[in-house]
């Protein structure tokens, strides 16, 4: 197995990518990395590390595509970026799966536009792994699609749930599709739609709806919405999280009792960073390109970029991408008018 | 003023809304309450509570609806009942405006058909009243209409911006449209579209997208979003804080050291649920009804009750629905084709 790594991309970029890649290495011994990027910057950064092994090769790569950019205009134009290099080994089958903490729209149009999308597939979707109560669960789609129709949010629990069972290795996993209330009746043109195929598609474990005060409980595994919706609940779980840590520390700094309180309550407070740390689950894999494509988030440390990487050696071992073949042609849901 | 109060609504009609309606006087002498619902009940609840004043009075309403019916039959079936009553009592100009803890859908639906909309408004838009990490702000529309028209939420943002200004006090409110990013082009069809009409609506501070994880920041006093978006939001608001609290708890209880932490930081842990607690900011207003609409929470206990009163106190003293006809007019927005 061979992952490529876009060094490029990312608040950190590129030496805690080269570090996370270096350190990814030590966690299991099946798989090479190619780091896409700069070679003579790449070189110099695995020598400060005292990187010594056979296991990482470089493709040279010296432009950078930048979150500013038209993500469409800057793959079409950018033909030497780290990420264009690194899409088009992975098409070339040069390597397998694809890391870059790079900008979202660039990465999605790139992967849609080189690796392109597994047959059948109307869009990719977007989906990162989240931190229930319980254990993670995966949201998709996060962004990718802004305007869905129905046979996209279809696909979307077939593609999550091949991922949740061979990634995750949960069996049978339930899919819920959010909407603003449990009942079947509820939702809005789409989601009312999207409910009558999801209780009709073969193959996958459709529970129902899940009202937006369940996202977080782990009553689902794989919860299904447009991407804009997708985005909202994504980027306000971040959002909402840290408001509410802000406004439980300024009550904890508030009173010399609470204060002391919460000093010595450190290894608890300590647990629960970890247990929301998203740098844990890895990255967002981006489902429905014909390889393995993971989003790092764009402030990935050199940690998160390590478990994005073994994400993308587990999207690999799981055979995610021939299991959404399967799963598809099992559901008999391949459309191919819009391909 | 005269405030009628649906006593049959919620999970803990009648009684604590009857108390919930008595500790209401006591915060003002400018109103009078009427409650609508089983005459006999309320007033043995009255005695029970020992009020002997002569600010309330009993409209007689025995039937009750309840949150499993569908919302329009049951308005146009049920006329006996708490709500249709309460609603004909202010669409008749015997009461001013109304608080129901009732079935959601069924305030909607009765206070559209009964009470109606104020002239130019397309769509009435539920709007609850939120904590963030600065202040209150308003989210609007949360669940009144789930497929939105750019124009509706242009409404939404000039109503919002009427009952910040009045109600609670904010000069200049700054209107956010919730979007998946916070260029000015991103989003799906619906907030590209009303992105261009709030820029050129008058009288309005349109401050520019939101993206999610600002929703709590306080940069926002009025975040607009169609009636789908608005839910999830609001649910899971509730929902992403109940799922911390309980994970953060584990953690407290997980080793005797943060136990003990957690005891003595009790005094913050208090002040921080006071602050997250919805019943302080009463209850969600609909606007764009001829009348103070306030749909209090179901759950809502005594307390919850008394604050959605003095709510509408406040929607009355600030002449809310005077001052959206006069914004409306001065925006030159009225549309009459919908209405």
């Amino acid at each position: 197995m061979r992952i490529i790594v876009d060094v490029l991309g990312g608040d950190n970029s590129p030496n805690a990518v080269i570090l996370g890649a270096v350190n990814a290495l030590e966690a299991a011994d099946d798989f090479s990395i190619i780091l896409s990027g700069d070679e003579w910057t790449i070189k110099e950064q695995l020598q400060v590390i005292g990187y010594v092994g056979d296991r990482i090769t470089v493709l040279h790569a010296p432009e950078e595509i930048s979150c500013n950019e038209s993500p469409t205009v800057a793959i079409k134009r950018k033909k030497e970026s780290s990420l264009v290099k690194a899409l088009r080994a992975v098409a070339d089958g040069e390597a397998d799966a694809i890391v870059s903490a790079g900008s979202t729209g660039a990465v999605l149009a790139g992967a849609t536009l080189i690796v392109k999308r597994i047959k059948g597939i109307l869009r990719p979707g977007l989906a990162p792994i989240l931190p229930s109560e319980k254990g993670p669960f995966m949201l998709i789609d996060c962004g990718a699609n802004v305007d869905c129709k129905p046979e996209y949010l279809q696909q979307f629990a077939i593609m999550g749930s091949a991922y949740m069972s061979k990634v995750m290795g949960i069996e049978n996993p339930r899919v819920g599709l959010i909407n603003n209330g449990a009942e079947s009746k509820k939702g809005n043109e789409l989601t009312k739609a999207t409910y009558s195929i999801l209780e009709e598609t073969p193959g996958i474990n459709f529970v129902g709806n899940a009202e937006a005060r369940e996202i977080m409980t782990g009553a689902f595994d794989v919860l299904v919405c447009d991407g804009f919706v997708g985005n909202v609940v994504l980027k306000y779980t971040e959002g909402l999280a840290m408001s509410l840590v802000n406004m439980l520390k300024v009550e904890l700094m508030g009173d010399t009792r609470s204060k002391l309180g919460a000093a010595i309550s450190k290894p608890a407070y300590r647990r629960f960073k970890k247990r929301m740390d998203y740098t844990e689950y890895g990255g967002a894999p981006l489902l429905g390109i014909n390889g393995g494509i993971i989003k790092a988030h764009g402030s990935s440390d050199a940690k998160a970029i390590k478990m994005a990487i073994l994400q993308a050696r587990e999207y690999l071992v799981g055979n995610v991408t021939e299991t959404i073949s399967t799963y598809l042609a099992d559901a008999a849901v391949s459309i191919d008018k819009d391909n």
